[in-house]
C-alpha cells in the first residue's frame, strides 16, 4: 500500500484528498478494458446496415445499448472514484480490479440480451428482442442472470471500499473520509443484497412449463 | 470543478492557458473508445481480401473510410481542445463526455453507410455502395440520420463549452479566453442548427413511393 | 538505458525503488494490447445469446475464460512489476516487450481451445469443448502447444530480468534488489524448463492412431 | 509549437534532449489505434480453432503475422522516437499523426494478404496463402500495393521529421540533433523512393494474361 504523502494532495469536492491523481498502469489497463467492453456492445451482432429497413431496425436497439452503456459507465466511474480517493495500487486492489474487468466481460452479452428482452416487453414488442421470453421458467432464468451480474459487480465494489476501510489509519483518512467510506461500503453492498432478494423472488414464482 | 492553479499553466498558441495538460483517466477512457471506434470502421464488414479483385474492391471504399475517419477525428480533436483549455473533470463534464462516446458508437455504422451511398452517388456508381438509395422516401431517411448524428454530436460539444462558460469566473478566464469560449459555443451550436435545417428540407420533399 | 535518479524514487513493499513510476508510451501500448487480448477471449466465437439455452451454454465456458484471463493477467502483471522495478525503456526492453505482445496474440486462441478441452475433460463432458481430443496423437499435439506457449512466454520474462541483471550497476541495484532479480530469473526460467519437460513427456507417449 | 524548456529535459542515448517525455492525449490515441491494428491482424479471418488440423493450419500463418507485426511496430517506434525527440503537439504534427493511423488502418489487411502470398511463394506452398498469385498482372498489382503502402507510410514519417526540421531554431536543436534530423528525413524518404522504383519495375514487366 503506497499512499502519496497527504501534503501534496488536493482536496476534491467530495471532501476527499486526491491520493490517486497519478494514473497507474493498472488503471490504464482497466480503462482500456472497459472502453473495449462498451464498444463490444456495438460490434456484437451488429453490421453496417445495407438498407434503410435495417438502419431503422438497428436504431430500435438504441434503448438496449443505452442501458448497457450506462451500467458499464456506472461501474467504471465507481472504480475511478475509488482509486482517486485512496490511491491504492497493491496486490489486493489489483485482484479486485481484475475481478471487476472479468465480471464485466462475462456479463456484457447476457446483459445486452436481458435489456433487449426488457425493452421489447415494456414497449409491447415495438422494440424488437432477439429472443422472446417464453413462460415463467425463462423469466426466472433471466432474473437469476441479472441478480448474479449486478450482485457480484456491486459486491466487488463493496470489497474495494472495504479494503480501503481496513487501511484507514495508514491512509490517514479524515473523519469525513471515514464516514463516506463506510457509506460507500453499505451503498455498494446493497447491490448483492438486492440481487439475493430478486433471486429469492424469482425462486418463489411457480415453475410452469413454457409453450 | 478543479482548475489547476493558473501560475503553473503554460499559454498555448490559441491564447489559452494550459489548464488540462495532465491526462485524466476519463480522457484516456474517451481516447481508447474513439480509437476503437475508428478501428471499427475497418473491421466492420471487412475481411482480409483473398483475391486481387477483392483487394481492388476494398480499396474503393477508401473515400468512405476517409470521410468517417475525418468526422471522428474532428470530434475527438474538439473534445481534446476543450479539455486542454479548461481542465474540467467534474460530474457534468464526464456526463457530456460519455454522451459523446455513446453518440459516436451509435452513429459509426449508419454514418459509414451514409458516406458509402454518398460516394457511390457522386461517382455515378464507380465507387460501389452497399445499398442504393431507392426513391425520395429513403433519401429523406438518410438526411434525417445525418442531421440527427451531426446535430447531436455538435450539440454535445456546444454544451461542453457552455458548461465551461458558466464557470468562467472560477476558471479565471481572461478576456481573450472568454471571447473564444463564446465563439466556440456558437460554432458548435451551428451543427444542430444546420441539422434542423436539413431535416426541414428533407421534410419538405414530397413523399413519393420508391420502386 | 535511462534509470531515474534514485533520490526521487519511492521504495515499494517488495523492497524495490520505484524506478518506473512514470508510464512510458511503450507501456501504454503494451497495456492496450493486453487489454485487447483479454477482450478477444470474449469476442472470439461469441455472440449475443438469443435464447435461454444459448445463455446457459455460454456461461458454461466461464472456466475456460477464467483460466485464459488469469494467464494473460499473470504475464501482464509480470511485465508491469518488471518495468516498475527497473524503469528500463531501451531498445532491448522494447524488443522483448513486443515479443511478449506477439506471443500473447499468437497463443490467445490456441490457449482458449486448450483450456476448453481441459475443462471438458475434467468435468467428464459436463462443460462442453469445441472439439474433443481424439487419441494420443492429438493429446500430444495439445501438450506441445501448451509447452511452447508457456515456455516462450516465461522465457521472455526471464530474458527481461536477465537484461535488468546485466545493468545492475548502472541501475545501482541494492543487495536486496540484486537477490530478488536473480530469483526472478530463475522463477521465470522454470516455465521453459517445465515446458521442455512436458514436451519430453508428450514425446514419450506412444503414437497410436486416433479413430 | 510548444517545446518544453530545455533545462528540464534529460539527454537520451541518441544525443537528443527528452522534449516529449510527457505523454500527450494524441499520443495515447495513436498508441491505442496502433495496438488495435496489431490485434486486428489476429482477429481478422481468425477463429478459435476447433480441431488439431485447424490449430496446425493457424500456426502456419505465423510468419505472415510476424512480418505484419514487425512492420506496424517499426512505424509505431518511428513515431514514438520522433515525438520524444521534438515534443511537438501542434496542428500539423497531429494531422500527420492522424494520416499515419489512417494509412496503417487502410493497409493492414492488404499487407496481411501480401505477406501471406509472399511466404506461400518462398516456402513453395508449404505455408498456405489465402489466394495464389496468378500470372504477371496480379504480381504487378501486388507490387503496386506494397509500393504504395510502404511509400506513403515512410513519406509521412519523412514529413514529420521535415516539420521538426523547419522548427529547428524554435526547438533550439543542437548541432548533433540537427544532423540526426537531416539524416532521418533522408532515411524515411528512402521508402517512397524505393516504392517508386519497385512500382516502375512492376510497370516494366510485360502484361501477359493469367490463366
Amino acid at each position: 500500500m503506497h499512499p502519496k504523502p497527504l501534503a501534496t494532495a488536493r482536496v476534491r469536492d467530495d471532501g476527499f484528498a486526491d491520493r490517486g491523481a497519478e494514473v497507474t498502469r493498472f488503471e490504464s489497463f482497466l480503462d482500456a478494458s472497459f472502453a473495449f467492453t462498451i464498444t463490444l456492445l456495438v460490434i456484437a451482432g451488429s453490421e453496417v446496415p445495407d438498407s434503410i429497413a435495417k438502419l431503422v431496425n438497428a436504431l430500435k436497439s438504441l434503448p438496449t445499448f443505452a442501458a448497457s452503456f450506462l451500467l458499464i459507465a456506472l461501474f467504471w466511474a465507481g472504480h475511478d472514484t475509488w482509486s482517486r480517493r485512496y490511491g491504492l495500487d497493491d496486490r489486493r486492489s489489483r485482484a479486485l480490479g481484475f475481478l471487476l474487468i472479468f465480471l464485466m466481460l462475462v456479463y456484457v452479452y447476457p446483459l445486452k440480451m436481458l435489456f433487449g428482452s426488457f425493452f421489447a416487453w415494456i414497449s409491447a414488442g415495438a422494440l424488437p428482442a432477439k429472443f422472446p421470453i417464453n413462460g415463467v421458467a425463462e423469466l426466472r432464468a433471466m432474473f437469476y442472470t441479472y441478480a448474479i451480474a449486478f450482485g457480484t459487480l456491486g459486491g466487488t465494489m463493496a470489497l474495494l471500499y472495504w479494503h480501503a476501510w481496513r487501511q484507514r489509519d495508514a491512509l490517514a483518512l479524515s473523519a469525513h473520509e471515514r464516514e463516506v467510506t463506510r457509506g460507500e461500503i453499505v451503498r455498494w453492498a446493497l447491490a448483492p443484497a438486492f440481487a439475493l432478494l430478486s433471486a429469492a423472488l424469482a425462486w418463489s414464482l411457480s415453475d410452469r412449463p413454457a409453450d
